[in-house]
């Protein structure tokens, strides 16, 4: 059986956790790639650092910060205090010194000329996730957010600085996935769409996370293409985030805070089936409606059996007879 | 007065700090640039790291770890221990992470187009050195050194290889200064010789320190044509380098370990003063005899009042009657 997962960070990482424990018990030699948003990656301190792609593969290799949901475990600041006396911004992104040896490496790579498809494998090689980790593009992509600041100006901003430094607290007026346009899936993207026997959008957020995949050339036909069915989790529970600040962005496109909002955004030509939390029994009969499948059970990713049960649930709204 | 020194590593910090301290107590307002080896730069982990340069600026500015005159006080190896779990080499150059955040700022600035002065000017901001330190040249410079290994086999290494990992125990046959044919001495580097009240060559290593910078066409000649005086303080004391390997790079240049040897291999077209250690008051004859004024004088430095007096010793051999 092969998987293909359209993954953000955090919410991505917890899923997935919970997927190949549901993986492991009950289908031997099941294989899942990770499609990994990009959008994200930011240029600090000299250093490229993909906070999305990280957070997969230190959640899924066990070195995640249990806690935050991203970075290292037991780490310490020690470079970036430095940093810091030198007067080099920005202090407003957290860089632990286990992490910054990851950047290091990745950057050490691209500069000598590999492709952040073969960074991603060769920090992967250490981390073992247990899957295939494949960034969306190895081209330029960035998130940027037009938002206006206080003083009324509109201005574009990266991504991380609206998300982390702003808090997502100006509204979002745009979204724009710059270099976009240009780019091109990864080598093994639209292979492992073309091939997957499921393919998951976990619960990411869709504007910025899954929004920034699809928005690659190429990815979005693909998945709509894609003979193997596509079923969504939700990442909004009863007209919230589950974590994070999606409402911010959904904002920005339209979109409505709601399960069912978000399963029309992405609508039947995506989607063959969308999970929603138990507390929104009644967006699962709208979603229903316009022709996806779609269920209410416990969204709540509480530890990994909770989350392993959701990902079973997953699989099992749009399992086909034959299979 | 403007004092412009030709400055290695731990040797010349050292004497520096014991040249300020001297200076601050009987010459106020006195000018003290310092022209620091970049032959020893290398990339590790795609950082520049210059190693010359910051035991220098460390030193002085306070940085500097007290024992092993290299690298910060109270350090940590966070970065460099993940690094290895990368499987990344080299393990055997050994980086800090407050001296990782020095290389990370000195990389970024010269990736974004910053030469290295300019980069060694921002770090000096912060670290107050309490002199003008310039590189050499801002174009690269690789000191190399060929060896017969183990086996026989004739190869050229990196200076830090050779040094470091190697602690420079194969012979060596050749040392050479690879770029510096075509590089350029930086911007001030003359000037600070040609308008220097008097030039001091403080006790660094001949071949690979002082003779690196005196390989960058243009900075041998304006030493030896500056109307100052010029002045050296022996590395080497009772045929031994006081710290350091001298003798093997001395060897490869076919001059002898000794203070004599290395005042006259530098000669009275560059040497107007030769300080030497009273355990070769011999050789403050010899030298003398080939025309450079010498004398025999404690050298070690074993705190900055005992250095401080070397460099009262060498700046009074070298004083002429008017000043």
């Amino acid at each position: 059986m092969r998987i293909t997962v359209l993954a953000g960070g955090i919410g991505a990482a917890r899923f997935l956790r919970g997927l190949l424990a549901h993986l492991h018990a009950t289908v031997p030699g099941a294989e899942v790639t990770v499609v990994g948003n990009t959008g994200d990656d930011i240029t600090l301190f000299g250093l490229h650092v993909s906070p999305d792609l990280d957070t997969v593969m230190y959640t899924l290799g066990g070195g995640i910060h249990p806690d935050q949901g991203w970075g290292r475990a037991d780490e310490t600041r020690a470079v970036q205090d430095e940093l810091g006396a030198y007067g080099e911004p920005p202090d407003w992104f957290a860089l632990g010194d286990k992490d910054i040896a990851t950047h290091l490496v990745r950057t050490r790579m691209l500069r000598e000329g590999a492709t952040l498809s073969e960074a991603t494998a060769a920090l992967c090689a250490r981390w073992q996730p247990g899957v295939t980790l494949l960034p969306m593009t190895d081209d330029p992509v960035t998130t940027r957010v037009d938002i206006e600041d206080p003083n009324g100006v509109l201005r574009t901003v990266h991504f991380q600085e609206y998300w982390v430094r702003l808090h997502a607290e100006p509204a979002a007026l745009k979204i724009r996935f710059e270099g976009a346009e240009e780019s091109r899936p990864a080598p093994g993207v639209l292979t492992a769409i073309a091939e997957a026997d499921v393919i998951v959008f976990p619960p990411s957020n869709p504007v910025v996370s899954v929004g920034a995949i699809l928005a690659v050339p190429g990815i979005r036909s693909a998945v709509a293409a894609a003979t193997a069915p596509v079923v969504g989790v939700s990442p909004i529970i009863g007209g919230a985030p589950v974590r994070g600040m999606a409402d911010k962005v959904l904002a920005a496109i339209g979109v409505e805070t709601s399960a069912a909002a978000v399963a029309l955004h992405y609508g039947p030509d995506l989607l063959d089936g969308w999970l929603v939390d138990t507390a929104d029994a009644a967006a699962a009969e709208t979603v229903a409606a316009a022709g996806i499948a779609s269920r209410a059970v416990p969204l709540r990713m509480t530890d990994v059996d909770a989350t392993a049960a959701m990902a079973a649930a997953a699989l099992e709204l749009v399992r086909r007879p034959e299979q």
